[in-house]
């Protein structure tokens, strides 16, 4: 029998009466003939509200007993959703991640999974089961519990649809796809039929809050079709696939902010190899994640080198920069963390520079300068002040026309990937 | 290192700020020098609402699933507990039932620990962590999680107690020990210095909501020492433990009442071997729990058979008696959930028929009538009136001079229980 992995997030079963449609729609699934895997998020603000228990006790809460807590939130989600789906009258079985026989490495709060040994899904699906598996979590090569960060269920959805051969991957969200721009910005931004995945990456590590980045790596890696639609209707929403020729070009697909960062500078750094080596091997040690490393050419031998590392981390890391300035002969850091990313995303950019310098014309028409700019070949990034981050997407999103049908074309169409 | 359990029920940890207060007890139990195991409820009312959550679903969820769902609740309190412990300098580790080597039989909602492999627990002890266990919870040879039954972390603190050889097995709870009757019902009871395993197990089979009744017997039968006290104060609470030469022989240990089970009457039920085989055997095919099972002698070859169930089990069990009354060839069946069982329980109630005797005088005389009546050789119960329930644990408390320091002699003392 085919099968279908649902992924449905902590709005779409925050209370029991939308676990009761949630089932339903899994139901209907299975009754559609499909083996469903439903991976279930932790219901609405849960993990948030056990993080804070966690917070009250300590401000550091030991690591390995963290993801013990934070996993309680998707246990409660999986099992009331399977009593739910029982109770409909469609057998299930809920599993959590060590049970699923997801296998991570041993990092707590962001691990990494290493393998998926779905033995004991297979047998529930073969048995007629719905199999309902635990978001966000798996066990580790040393038997403790992990999480796998924030958005962390995407990604265990993700997992288990490459490893189960799955057709589909359906992300259910609390919106209706993934669109131009953030609608609570920008009113007028539009939902996209498909994107391909390397600029869902982009968008992913631009701040666009729909899919965990590295779900979207695994499903490339994998070649798993993503479909990220709404659990509150019946719509298509956005198809996450390999770009193929049946799509149209596009030139432009979204523009998103990312507020979560800060910015580290390091000033003045002795321009000479194996200066960036020691920076960027003593920030990783910490376990941090980096983003949109920025150095200029330098002067009279030295050169400040810049990069964006998430709020979170910042505590850490600049512990950490502060002894980097005497190892490497430095003169000195500065720290921001008012700032925010905005970020242009198309796989039309590249071959056209007007796009560079659009962009640019629309954020100096609204006064609001450019701290530090980043380019891959399909996404522009711009370092601004924080208080501007909604005016700069607007903006931009006017400048490019993606809103409603008027402007460039700036989705792909595709005849078959919603079917 | 001598090694010691701590077990902390729901209210000792209901508050992040309650679980610090847990935290400090358990590190200057380090700090005196013993290996420290601690056994964690759930927060306050928090299986309560995980319950509820499964009722709002249906009202008879899936037992496998309805086990994972209530193992969240102390998933959480041991997590937080273990941070707080590890942010008050001392090295902490938590373990979930599964993790911790609880291997139970395969009956959801009531399983019964069948083995304890405590090697994960070993060697956190051996490396100079503190353990903490989740009650109430283990896994099955099935691989599944199951959970003990309500108050089942009192018998995973005893079970672990008993494998890891434990000096005593502490039981901290929101009242100072156990006492001669509820004293939120008789505001004179006293508090009893220590009992015997036999009479606790009385006691917690007639309602005393102190010890899960499971958690004795296996007390009694590894001769674990338990220690019930107050996880408020540092007062010495009440010992269960072997009846010894040291103590005196009490006649009277306390008064307990139970309005939890329903009274199930088969009426005219032909006296003839057999018939009490069919029936008690189909009701234990239920699952079930039986109590006070009374048979008359017959009369014209039929005789009433009466028994209590839970009532949470009483829409299983009425179903099965509808089917047995044909089967059997009785004549009809009655139910009433709205009786009471009142037990006098102590030692000396065998060798003193004067006890009987007043028991039901102090009844009588509050004009309380009783409907069924069964003793053990030191427990006297009668079913009445739920309604009648604690005017008649006054009454019974009262005729036996159960409080202050008057009356007859009624508790156990010891020399050395409570050092």
């Amino acid at each position: 029998m085919p099968v279908i992995v649902q992924k449905y997030g902590g709005t779409s079963v925050a209370t029991t009466e939308r676990i009761r449609a949630v089932a339903d729609r899994v139901v209907a699934a299975r009754r559609r003939g499909f083996d469903v895997v439903v991976v279930a998020s932790a219901m609405g603000d849960a993990t948030d509200e056990l993080m804070a228990m966690a917070h009250e006790l300590t401000p550091v809460p030991n690591a390995r007993e963290l993801d013990l807590l934070l996993t309680a939130g998707e246990r409660i989600a999986m099992s009331l959703l399977s009593v739910a789906i029982n109770a409909a009258g469609c057998p299930a079985s809920s599993y959590t991640g060590s049970q699923a026989g997801i296998i991570t490495d041993t990092v707590h709060g962001r691990a990494r999974i290493i393998d998926i040994r779905p033995g004991r899904i297979l047998e529930a699906l073969g048995r007629g089961d719905v199999v309902i598996v635990a978001g966000f979590q798996g066990v580790s090569t040393a038997y403790d519990v992990t999480t796998l960060g924030r958005g962390g269920s995407d990604t265990t959805a993700v997992a288990l649809a490459a490893a189960l051969g799955a057709d589909a991957c359906e992300i259910y969200t609390d919106v209706p796809g993934v669109f131009t721009a953030d609608p609570s910005v920008v009113p007028g931004a539009r939902k996209l039929h498909a994107v391909s995945y390397e600029e869902m990456l982009e968008l992913a590590a631009s701040g666009a809050n729909i899919l965990q980045l590295r779900s979207v790596e695994y499903a490339r890696t994998h070649g798993v079709k993503v479909h990220v639609r709404s659990s509150f209707d019946d719509q298509t929403g956005t198809w996450i696939t390999q770009e193929d020729a049946r799509m149209e070009q596009a030139i432009i697909s979204g523009v998103a902010a990312d507020d979560s960062e800060a910015k580290v500078t390091i000033q003045s750094v002795p321009d000479r190899p194996g200066s960036a080596a020691a920076i960027f091997g003593a920030i990783a040690s910490e376990g941090a994640s980096l983003d949109m490393i920025v150095q200029n050419v330098g002067r009279e031998g030295r050169t400040d080198i810049s990069f964006l590392v998430p709020k979170a981390d910042l505590p850490r890391v600049s512990a950490r920069v502060e002894a980097l300035v005497g190892e490497v002969g430095a003169h000195g850091y500065t720290l921001d963390d008012d700032i925010a990313r905005v970020s242009l995303v198309g796989a039309g950019i590249k071959s056209n520079p007007q796009v560079v310098a659009d962009m640019f014309a629309a954020l100096s028409d609204e006064g609001i300068n450019l701290e530090m700019i980043s380019t891959s070949s399909i996404r522009i990034s711009c370092v601004i002040r924080a208080e501007d981050a909604d005016r700069a997407v607007r903006a931009v999103h006017e400048k490019f026309g993606l809103s409603g049908e008027a402007g460039i074309r700036s989705e792909h169409v595709t005849g078959t990937a919603s079917s």
